[in-house]
């Protein structure tokens, strides 16, 4: 079993809207303009990669168990490696996860399988509805929840939004070598060999180890986002590990695994099952503060008690002020019982969030840029594609003659124009902006002219690219109509 | 002179990227995915008309004394209906706007020429350096300040960021019939004629007439946002006028004209030229106060003095407490010689930056998705134009039959196979999916095998889509081969 878990398919595809963004109801805005023909690199390789992760399929010899459907969702493709999946200390249970897609509707989700679960009622559904109703940028919806005998046992599956490239704040910052991630990790074994004195060391920690305070007051704000929203719908998180929250794209965090504890730890007897809310966003400003010290540090042991103040003269030292009262504020214990609220963090962000609002107004005017670059070529291809149709046709209603008579005679001596232009010693004249241009004059049916020349060189005809559009519309619909005609008299 | 002031080209073309998008470094984010093949009409209609607005040129006959070129720019087209130029009132001169194209960058700019202005020194370019430094999505950025004869006086001309299809505050939301922004003014002439009684008039506005407070506050975010950049960079706007706010797309607003004042009103003599800035401060804040009150209530009358009271009522009546505490307190002098601050707005803003963020994101997740759709597009079109360049080539280094011979043989075969496929009766079978995916599996070099058919259906061949590939690329390196052969032998 040495063949990859997962193979990509050899073609690339198009693939249906993801519901959080077909919900989204937001309109375009903004004003900006096109720079080179084609979108960047960069970003055109984000996206075929997001493109790909949505393509995968599992390799079948990994996976001999995999079922071919669950529920109402099918092409399922594990989203963790092969072999014997163990307990997850967050929830106690042995959990996996797949992406999966929705029969009805072709979009892709991930399912978490929590295996043999067993539930006592379907009273925890209402929680489930109370979660599903949740959209935020920083939550990762949870879209519902079933159970199913298909993978051979009682399991339990919560459907969430699948988001492809994303990775965990635990994989992002923290399980990397620091010579990958970048930053060092200031409890990492001492018996590690270094180059310079301690004295260097700390001054080079100081400059390279730790993480740019501008993405942590990123996080900030995105987190406290997404937990004003949860904790203002009467739920709470109660997992705000570095494994449950996802990253995508340079520092875009989502909350993941919401409502799985919910589900988990339901009492059907409970006379309220929202009883214990106020406790849990307690603790989840508690479980903010701690993921907060463990990013500021950069790493995980922070949070221990014994490194506790350790870990506070860390930030004290490299950060802001303002952090470490944030901080503190969210891990220390409220005097005398008065319950704190996310919305006491808000003074606190302060002017940081013009910062945020700023970049994601010039990243959406980017964004727009760079499809006003790529918003021709879809109608372009379409154009080409019905030119390609129509010349060179060997035959439409049994006239073998068509695409060389009439209409279809310009249009060839057309493309010839447009592709087989020579300059004049006889060399091809290959030249983009040519055809870009000639296309784009036809499709608007200019009136300039130009000079068509049979292959013989014995005819010249002039014509506009008006009469050219009316010969490729006519033609076109010639094909169309022969297309339609038959079928319905066939039927 | 009935012809129109600005013509469109029948054409459209590739633009070049505007400096605000240049600029900006914020790279990409957030994970999402495509719908349909195509972006969406709403969007590639926003996207169409702002690159036909930087495509737009003047009509010689409109303006005829327009200038060829104006110190590093030309291609200018006037902003403005023709005829006779009035006197500004925010300025005191008289101004008009061109688009124009930098000669050197190729980029768009919005030219702001003060008629007959002569600068007693170039002191004060030192302003406008500090100016163009200032990058901010709520900015109509300045870019340079010259003089010029070209116009056959004296004029000082302004270069800005140039924003297609913006539109003044005043535009939108002030200077149309009610019927047609979808606002009543509640201080509009009592004698157009009303179709319901006085009663019901007052119903009918709470419900329909005032804008959404929700966009409201997002005017207060953005424009306080610019605000603070300016006053923390020791600058002013000094003017906040519903004439020199542009909007574009939904609710994007952008302070125009930023910088004006300060050069009308330089004074050569004063030992320190920013010594009057904390005053222009104070007075933008009064400036916000009195923009926001006219837009509460619809009506630039609001902030006269005498309808003072009515307005604060109407703001009172039908929108929160906190729009209003916000009005009176950048409006009211604040007690007692204290300076107030753009910061001070904030707390008052509170928890709306959330939304306003989540709107943000939301946005450009959906443009990402949108992106998504074309990206694939513009390589779809390179492949086929390339296609169309090699099939049905006359001739390629004297050899006549290249296009009928070889691997081009096998390629005209696929092309039959791609765009001239039949179905058993006899019908053309149109189908843009296997088109794409035909393309898809040709760039891919696919290992799926198909059936190639002669045209006499005499000779069957099988190949992969990889042979295939192979036979593309080889051809269409021969044609490549052959214009740069040639090129080099001719010089």
């Amino acid at each position: 079993m040495t063949s990859p878990p997962t193979v990509t398919p050899p073609y690339t595809a198009y693939v249906a809207t993801p519901p959080r963004v077909a919900d989204a109801k937001s309109a375009a805005a903004a004003a900006t303009h096109p720079a080179s023909f084609f979108v960047s690199d960069e970003l055109r390789e984000l996206i075929l990669r997001q493109q790909n992760l949505l393509l995968m399929h599992p390799n079948p010899q990994a996976y001999p168990d995999l079922p071919n459907e669950v529920d109402n969702y099918h092409e399922l493709c594990p989203l963790e490696a092969p072999g014997q999946p163990h307990k997850s200390t967050a929830f106690g249970y042995i959990t996996t996860c797949y992406k999966a897609t929705n029969m009805k509707s072709g979009q892709c989700y991930c399912l978490r399988r929590i295996h043999g679960l067993r539930l006592a009622g379907t009273k925890c559904l209402q929680l489930v509805a109370l979660w599903s109703k949740l959209q935020h940028a920083g939550l990762v919806t949870l879209r519902e929840l079933f159970t199913t005998k298909s993978f051979g046992d009682n399991s339990v599956v919560m459907v969430y939004d699948f988001l492809p490239s994303a990775e965990t704040l635990m994989a992002r910052h923290f399980s990397q070598p620091p010579q990958l991630n970048g930053f060092l990790d200031p409890f990492q074994d001492p018996s590690i060999p270094r180059p310079y004195s301690a004295q260097k060391n700390a001054v080079l920690r100081q400059q390279s180890s730790l993480m740019p305070e501008s993405l942590i007051w990123s996080y900030v704000i995105q987190l406290t986002g997404a937990l004003r929203l949860v904790h203002g719908s009467g739920l709470a998180c109660r997992v705000l590990d570095p494994t449950k929250v996802l990253v995508t794209g340079q520092d875009r965090v989502h909350v993941n695994c919401c409502g799985v504890l919910d589900v988990l730890m339901f009492d059907n007897n409970a006379s309220n099952p929202l009883a214990m809310v106020p406790h849990y966003q307690q603790e989840d400003l508690v479980g903010l503060g701690k993921l907060l010290l463990a990013l500021s540090c950069n790493s995980v042991l922070a949070v221990q008690r014994e490194n506790f103040n350790t870990s506070i003269s860390i930030v004290e030292r490299h950060y802001s002020a303002d952090l470490k009262a944030l901080i503190m504020s969210l891990l220390l214990s409220p005097s005398a019982g008065r319950q704190r609220s996310i919305e006491d963090v808000m003074p606190m962000i302060g002017a940081r969030f013009y910062t945020q609002l700023d970049s994601a107004h010039l990243l959406a005017e980017r964004l727009e840029d760079e499809l006003a670059k790529e918003v021709q070529n879809g109608r372009l291809f379409r154009l080409l594609a019905k030119l390609s149709a129509i010349t060179e046709r060997p035959e439409l209603n049994l006239e073998g003659a068509w695409a060389e008579t009439g209409d279809r005679y310009m249009l060839k001596l057309f493309r010839d124009y447009v592709f087989h232009a020579v300059t004049d010693d006889g060399r091809p004249f290959m030249d983009m902006a040519h055809v870009v241009q000639c296309l784009n004059k036809l499709d608007a049916g200019s009136s300039d002219k130009i000079c068509l020349m049979s292959r013989d060189m014995q005819n010249v005809l002039v014509a506009t690219f008006a009469e050219l559009k009316q010969c490729f519309q006519r033609s076109f619909h010639e094909i169309f109509e022969s297309t339609m005609a038959k079928e319905s008299g066939g039927s």
